[in-house]
């Protein structure tokens, strides 16, 4: 163990298919980075309770956002245990058995706990929310003023132990199926961005901004 | 309220942005048919959990399944509250300011319990959850034998109660806002299946079946 692994404990272990489990950071970076829409859970008195959020990373640390007036974030405020959990879907994983069917996916579960954040790190928080969304459009637009910051919660989410489960590739069938004459494969899937839509209020005439065609150069 | 509303309570009633917050059956069924991947959180001894996983819906009761070994289908068994979350993301919303941003989402909150199935429900259930993945691929492939079926733990959710919450549209900006020279408007996203890969070990020359090739029908 050092420190680019997480250390594995009865709470992040793998238990179902240990091979597509991993404890190292860089991993498990990965799959955060590339998402920016993560669930994230709590107890009350033994009431589990989700919701999705907004996220965004910097080395260590995740931050999420909302009003403060917000269920979750004053909830989460006062320390105790949560888990985050960013999904990524590749496809579905289409075998000659119903029983070997499967999804490829790339998916980062995070134990840790939460705590408010203000001044110049909440604001750099919003931004690193920004960024992970949409980089670059943060500058195009008016900053917060002091009024919305006021109506803003940040939290800051150390974590404690985490865990990234992934499956890539074909399916794996039992010996005697692959004799049956059945298509067998994987269907990929990903998110796509569709063309902008133009808010009907709009009072000047503009060519999108930079970070919204930089989505489609690629 | 009647059979087709859940009835709103602190648990379920959406306090941020009500406005967005439905609580009739045929909403949030909308929401649940449209996805087949959910979030599903639970706690034990204040600890919470959360994993992503498939589920089918038919009338008032979810279902889920996975390895009789997993950790999460041991855990819930005994019936303890589970939070399970359906999110459909359609879009970024961008405004002209920070403060302003957001998205267009559908997303489902579903408050309930779980008893595991056996026998006749069971297999039924699997093919519910087979058929919101993907709609006929069941019938074309090996059903699962009795094995399988012992390797398999599947549960019933019992929905005690629920909400969804959306948001459509363009984005809504401060008033003085609107003079700003800034691109505004929405960024449509959406899951997009790609061409399917062929397994690699298939032994024969096969067309993809009717399953994958309806997806493309559109």
């Amino acid at each position: 163990m050092d420190e680019n692994t997480f250390v594995k404990s009865t709470l992040n272990t793998v238990k179902r298919l240990p091979k597509r489990g991993h404890y190292d950071k860089d991993t498990i970076y990965q799959i955060l980075d590339q998402q920016f829409i993560c669930h994230l859970a709590w107890e009350d008195q033994g009431q589990p309770y989700m919701i999705p959020t907004a996220y965004g990373r910097r080395e260590d640390t995740l931050y999420v956002h909302g009003s403060s007036k917000s269920r979750m974030l004053s909830a989460l405020t006062d320390g105790r245990p949560l888990c985050l959990v960013v999904t990524l879907l590749d496809g579905l994983v289409l075998a000659r058995s119903v029983f070997h069917h499967s999804m490829n996916y790339r998916s980062a579960v995070i134990y840790g706990h939460a705590r408010e954040i203000e001044g110049d790190e909440k604001m750099e928080a919003l931004r690193i929310i920004s960024d992970q969304i949409l980089a670059g459009r943060w500058d195009e637009v008016r900053p917060p003023n002091e009024l919305e910051m006021k109506a803003t919660t940040v939290l800051a989410i150390e974590i404690d132990t985490a865990s990234a489960k992934i499956r890539t590739g074909p399916p794996g069938d039992d010996d005697a199926d692959y004799d049956l004459p059945i298509w067998a494969g994987v269907l990929p899937m990903s998110v796509t961005y569709h063309d902008p839509i133009e808010d009907p209020a709009m009072r000047f005439k503009l060519s999108v901004s930079t970070s919204v065609s930089s989505k489609f150069k690629q």
